[in-house]
C-alpha cells in the first residue's frame, strides 16, 4: 500500500490544561499485517472526558498513556486487510485503536464486529458503547433510581448525560440536569424531555438552579462535573441519595482539584457517592445491547453526536471537548463512511 | 422531695467552637410524676461528638436541641418513682433524658429497662448501646469488611473506633487506626490488639502515617474524623475500598468545612463514601446484642471509658471530646452508682 498512514503521539504530559503542544502528528507507512494481524481503516474515533486522565503520570483508571506512543482511543474502522481467520476484507469493526489512519491490530485481539445495519457505525462509539453502557449501568445498578425519584444530571448534554436522562425518564423518573448553553438546555428539555434544565453558566448560583430545577431535594445524582457542583448538589440531597461518581471533568485540568465542602451531608442523609468505571460491569453488556436497542428502534432514546472533521484536528477537538465546547457526544470522522 | 434538680440549659447556639457560655445551670425542684409517668434519677450519662450537629440551627441527623431547654442526652438511670405499671420504683432504665439529676419521663416512653448484672451500667451508653451498635452495624453492613481486608479507622481509640477495630479483628481483617497521642496508639495497639497504629499529631504527614500502617492500601475505612484525614485515605484506598462515613469531627466546630480534593479516587478506584446513622438500622438490634454480649463474656471485646464525675463539668467535658482530650468513651457520672 502506498499510502500514508498519519498519527497523533503523545509527546509531552500536560499540567493543567492539556494543549496542542501535548501532541504531535507524525507520517508512517500503513503497517503490513503478519501473520493472524488485522489492519484496520480507521473511520470515527472517540474522544471521551477520561482520556484526560491517561495523559497524566499517576494512576488514572485504565493504564496511562506512554509518552512517544500513539495515542489511543474507542474506534469504529473497516477491515483493509486481514490475516487472521475471524475477520474478512471489508467487515466493519470496533476497539481501542490509535489516533492514526490506519491501525495494526495483532492477532486481531480486542476487535468485536458491528453491524452497519442496526445504527449508523459511529453509534458504536456512543450510545451502542461505552458510554451508552456507561449511562445504563451506572444509573441503573449504581443509581438504583425508583419511580418518582427526582434524578438530577450534570453535563446532561454530552456522551453520557444524555443517555442517562433518557433511561431515567424510561424509569419513571423525574428527570433534571445542568448544561453550558441555553441551546444545550434547550435540547434536553425540549427534544429529551427533561422536566427542568439550567444553564450552570447563567444561573444566579449553582444553589439557586438546584432549588428551581429540584425543588423536591435530589434523590440519584450522576455525577459527571465534580468540584462546586457537586458541593452544591451535598446540599440538595435527599435522605438515602445516591450519588453515582461517573467522572469529574470540571477537576482534570486543575493543578489540584476543587476542595468540596459539604460532605457531612452525607453522614447527615445516610446517602453515598459510588465511584464506578464500566469495565468491571461487562456482564451486563447482553441486557443493555438488548434494551438500548430497543428503545433506539422504538425511539424512546434520541442520541445527538457532535462530528469534527478530520484526524488533524483531534487535538484541537479534545481540548474543547474538555471545555465543554462539544454539543452532543464528541466524534472525530477520520476518513469517509462507506455506509452512509 | 426536697431535693435539688440541678439542670443545664441550651443557652445559645456556638458559632465555631462550643464554648461554656453556650451553656446555663440552673435549679429547680425535682418534678413529681403525673399519672402514668416516670421519674428518673440519671447515673451516668454519655457526651457524643454526633450532639455537636444538635447544637447548630441547620438541619442535623435528629431534631435540634431548642434554646432554653435541657441538653439532651443518652442517660442510664434508676427509676425514683413511677405512676407507670411497666417500670418499677429501682429499676434500671436507658433513655433519652436530659443533662439534669432527675429526668421526667411522660408515660415512660423511650425508657428501656438495663440489666445491670450483665454489665456495669455505664455499658450501656457505650459497647452495649448506640456506639456499639454504631460500630457494629457500620463496620459489617456498610463496610462489609472481608477476611484478610485492610481496616483502617480514625479516632480509633473514641467511643465507636475502639469497638470498630475490635469487631474488624474479629472478622479476620489486617486492623490499622490513628488516635491523637502516644498513649492512645499504645493502647490500641497493645491492649486491642490493632495491627498498626499512629499518632495523627506526631507524624511528618498523614499521608506518610497511613502508608506505614498500611502499606497494602485500605480497603475499608470507618471515618470519624473528615476533612484533612479523608483526604489522605482518599490517596491509599484500594479498588472497591469502601468508605463508612460515621462523622466527622475533625470538622463540627469548624464556620465553614475544609475542602476535601481527593474525591475523584473514588471514580478510580470504583469505591463509595457511605453515609449511615445507626438509628436506620434497629432491625439489627438483637445480632448485635447477642454478638457484642457474646463477645464481651468470651473478652473479645475489651472497653475503654473516660468517666468525668459531676453533673456541673458536663460542658467542659463535652468540649474537651470535641477536642479529643478524651482517652475512651466519653461518660459523666451525675451520682453515685448504686451496683458499684
Amino acid at each position: 500500500m502506498a499510502e500514508i498512514n498519519t498519527r497523533i503521539l503523545f509527546k509531552s504530559r500536560p499540567s493543567g490544561w492539556v494543549t496542542p503542544e501535548n501532541f504531535e502528528a507524525v507520517t508512517a507507512d500503513v503497517p503490513a499485517p503478519g501473520p493472524d494481524d488485522v489492519l484496520v481503516r480507521n473511520i470515527y474515533m472517540s474522544l471521551d472526558p477520561y482520556m484526560r486522565g491517561r495523559m497524566n503520570a499517576g494512576k488514572s483508571y485504565i493504564s496511562g498513556f506512554e509518552l512517544g506512543e500513539v495515542m489511543r482511543a474507542g474506534v469504529v474502522g473497516q477491515v483493509a486487510a486481514s490475516n487472521n481467520a475471524n475477520f474478512a476484507e471489508g467487515d466493519f469493526v470496533n476497539g481501542m485503536l490509535g489516533w492514526e489512519n490506519y491501525s495494526l491490530v495483532p492477532g486481531g485481539n480486542g476487535l468485536t464486529k458491528v453491524d452497519p445495519s442496526l445504527a449508523p457505525l459511529s453509534y458504536y462509539l456512543g450510545v451502542l458503547g461505552m458510554p451508552g453502557m456507561t449511562a445504563y449501568v451506572g444509573l441503573l445498578d449504581i443509581g438504583e433510581p425508583k419511580e418518582g425519584d427526582t434524578v438530577y444530571i450534570s453535563a446532561a448534554s454530552g456522551a453520557v448525560g444524555q443517555i442517562v436522562g433518557q433511561i431515567a425518564r424510561i424509569k419513571g423518573c423525574r428527570v433534571t440536569g445542568s448544561a453550558g448553553s441555553d441551546a444545550k438546555v434547550a435540547y434536553i428539555r425540549d427534544e429529551l424531555g427533561f422536566d427542568a434544565a439550567f444553564n450552570y453558566r447563567a444561573v444566579e448560583s449553582l444553589d439557586a438552579g438546584l432549588r428551581e430545577a429540584c425543588p423536591d431535594g435530589i434523590d440519584v445524582y450522576f455525577e459527571n462535573v465534580g468540584g462546586e457542583m457537586l458541593d452544591a448538589v451535598l446540599n440538595r440531597i435527599n435522605p438515602f441519595a445516591r450519588i453515582v461518581a461517573c467522572g469529574m471533568i470540571s477537576q482534570y485540568n486543575k493543578e489540584r482539584p476543587d476542595g468540596v465542602h459539604n460532605l457531612m451531608s452525607l453522614v447527615r442523609c445516610k446517602a453515598k457517592i459510588h465511584g464506578f468505571i464500566v469495565s468491571d460491569h461487562w456482564d451486563r453488556l447482553p441486557a443493555f445491547t438488548r434494551d438500548m436497542g430497543g428503545w433506539l428502534k422504538e425511539g424512546r432514546v434520541k442520541y445527538r453526536e457532535d462530528i469534527a472533521q478530520g484526524l488533524e484536528n483531534a487535538p484541537a477537538t479534545f481540548i474543547g471537548m474538555l471545555k465543554g465546547e462539544n454539543f452532543g457526544k464528541q466524534v472525530v470522522q477520520i476518513t469517509d463512511d462507506p455506509t452512509r
